[in-house]
This record gives C-alpha cells, structure tokens and sequence, in this order.
C-alpha cells in the first residue's frame, strides 16, 4: 500500500501485527481512532501500557490478576479439593460462565507444542506438582483443548501425576448438545459410542 | 463475562470500541499483546498515540501528511488541472494503487449523511469550491461511492460547482470486470445497458 504518511504507516504496521488482523483492516481501526478525540485515544493506548507493566499473576494458579493471590484462590466458599487445569485465563473464564464449577484453577499458560518451540518446562507444570505434593488435592481435572497439542499435554500431565494415587478426570469429549448426528465428524461420533455412558447419569442437575 | 482483572476488562473494554472488534475479539487481541515484550506492546501503544497527536492534514487536498503540503499536492509532474473529489485517505490510496491516475485529489473527509448528522458544512466542501474559483481547474472528477450517502454528495457538489462551467465526471458504474451477468442485480446491469458507450471507447490503453 501507498501510505501517504509515515506516521500513519507506522500505526498499521503495529496493528496488523495482531493475530487475524491484515492491512486493509488495520488501516480501518487506524482511521477509526485518528476520528476520536486525543483524550480517548490517550485512554485507549494508556489502557494496553499498564496492563502490560503492571498485570500481576496469582502465585498458585498462574491466572491473570491484579492481586498477587487471585479471587478465586482466596475465596472461603470454594472447594480447595479439586483443581481443574486449563490453557489460559479465557478457559477459566469460559468455566466460570458456566456456573457449574466450585474448585480450583490451574493455569498452564499454553500447551505443549514441539513444533513452537514449547516443551513442559515453559509451562507451569511444576507448581501444579508441587500444589498436588502439598496434600490437599482430591482430583484433578485435565481441561485442555482436543487438539494434538491438548492432548499430548494430557498424557505427559498423566504420566507426572499418578503417582500421587489420586482420580484424574478429563472432561467429557461427544457430541455437542444441539447438534445433529449426521453432520458429526467420524471420530467424534465413534468416540462418543465407545465412551458411552449410562442414561440415569447423563440426568445430572 | 468475568474477568479476574481490572486492568484485563479496562483493556478489552478499550479494545471494543473498535469497529467490527467485539469482546471476544477484544479479549484475544489483548491477550495476545500480553505475551508480547513490554517493549513491543510499548511501541505499539506510541505508534497510536504518535499519530494522534502528531498528524497534519495536507492543506490543499486534506489528505493525511507528515507535511502540510502533501507530497501527491506538492509533486511536480502531476496533473494539476484534475481533481478528482474523494470521501477518505482509503480512496486515495486505491486509485493510487491503479497507476491509472496522475492528477490532483480533494479529500472530503465523509459523506453528507443527514441520518448521521453529518451536514456539507462539516466536509471539506468550501475549501473545494475555492481551489476551482482560482482557475487552475480543468476538469473534476467525482469518485464517491455509490450509496444513497455518495449520490446525495454527488449531487450537492454538481450543484455548487456547475456555475464554473468546468467538466464534471462521475466514474463509471457498471458490472465489474470478471463478473457474470447472471449475478449482477438489476439496477446495475440496466443502467449498465442505459450507458453503454462505443466498443472502441472501452478499449482505452
């Protein structure tokens, strides 16, 4: 593109380094904020500043927070026996909008991934050890994508924590509720036979 | 949603402001510049804020410039007896991505557009009207889209400017090229047939 400044150049340049973000929109965010008034554009770039310098990360389940212990660590009512392991924090948010979730959090921080460069000890996988050693912990839930990558995280999680003699659970892989059988892949379908369940346990609250 | 941050919610709530962004999207755009340098996430926060307050406007054709006189105003081989009348810095960028066009630009800065309250006052219309008073002017093209907004500017430039008995263009309307006839909807393909012009015009180099 003919950027006939510089400065403006520069703007989309940064923007379209963002993930699912091209030149042509980049340029459109780029003039939508060259509309606003400088206060809120101010506003708006202060906003990602301090996020990025002064976010914290709770010391026990990694989640983004701004206080050194998390909400969800720190409150009294919740059940300190069960800790579900997810990606990031938009996992832990999704489980939380569900209303179905009482325990704890832990928060690998990404998946193993050889071909990105991310093996087990760029995750927080051994704080997850170490909460488990303390003793407190009655299950453990593996909450991870079921991708490739999910799934190898699954089993070297697996094969760390059997050790320690206690149920670990990954949640449940079928078909969505809503969807219809014939537009189902086959694995999933096949899948979802072979770990069928009983019909008096599908009726939970 | 909950988010287990202030500082998170500030953020995507900023980003949400952008047209086309909503908060899931908000949410995995600040993620993902949560994983960045603070550096990089730095320099893009600037890049916003630089272009704010730092841009000009070129004072002939009010396109955006690091200058006041933009370089396509400033440029010594251009034709100076065209301008062709835009609605933004996007539509300059595309016809200069053509290579079809060696004249002169007015941006307008929007469309009227009563339904937005956008009036001819708040367009660079005046500052038009004065570059054709002092007689350099040839010819102007008019390259505004063709919505209800561009017909409607369309017309109220015709009218401002007929009195300097100057040509007025409009581009041409028409199917595009590579389009199938069976798919081009009615108004276009009859006023397609309405303004067809000789074969050999349509042959131009």
């Amino acid at each position: 593109m003919n950027f006939s400044s510089r400065l403006l150049e520069d703007a989309v340049a940064e923007f379209s380094k963002l993930p699912g973000v091209g030149q042509k929109t980049a340029l459109r965010l780029v003039l939508h904020l060259l509309n606003q008034q400088s206060e809120d554009v101010e506003k708006f770039s202060q906003a990602i500043t301090r996020l990025r310098n002064e976010i914290k990360y709770c010391k026990v389940c990694h989640n983004i927070s701004d206080l050194h212990i998390c909400e969800i660590c720190s409150a009294v009512k919740r059940d300190k026996s069960i800790i579900c392991v997810v990606e990031d924090t938009r996992d832990v948010m999704a489980i939380e909008n569900t209303n179905q979730y009482t325990g704890m959090y832990h928060v690998l921080g990404g998946l193993i991934s050889p071909i990105d460069g991310v093996g087990p000890s760029d995750l927080n996988i051994e704080s997850l050890v170490d909460r488990v050693k303390s003793g407190e912990t009655g299950e453990i839930i593996l909450a991870l994508s079921a991708t490739m990558e999910g799934d190898t995280t699954i089993f070297y999680l697996y094969k760390k924590l059997k050790e320690f003699n206690l149920p670990i659970t990954t949640i449940a892989r079928g078909i969505a509720f809503g969807g219809e059988l014939e537009y189902v892949d086959e694995i999933t379908l096949g899948r979802s036979i072979a770990t069928r369940i009983p019909y008096e346990n599908s009726l939970v609250k």
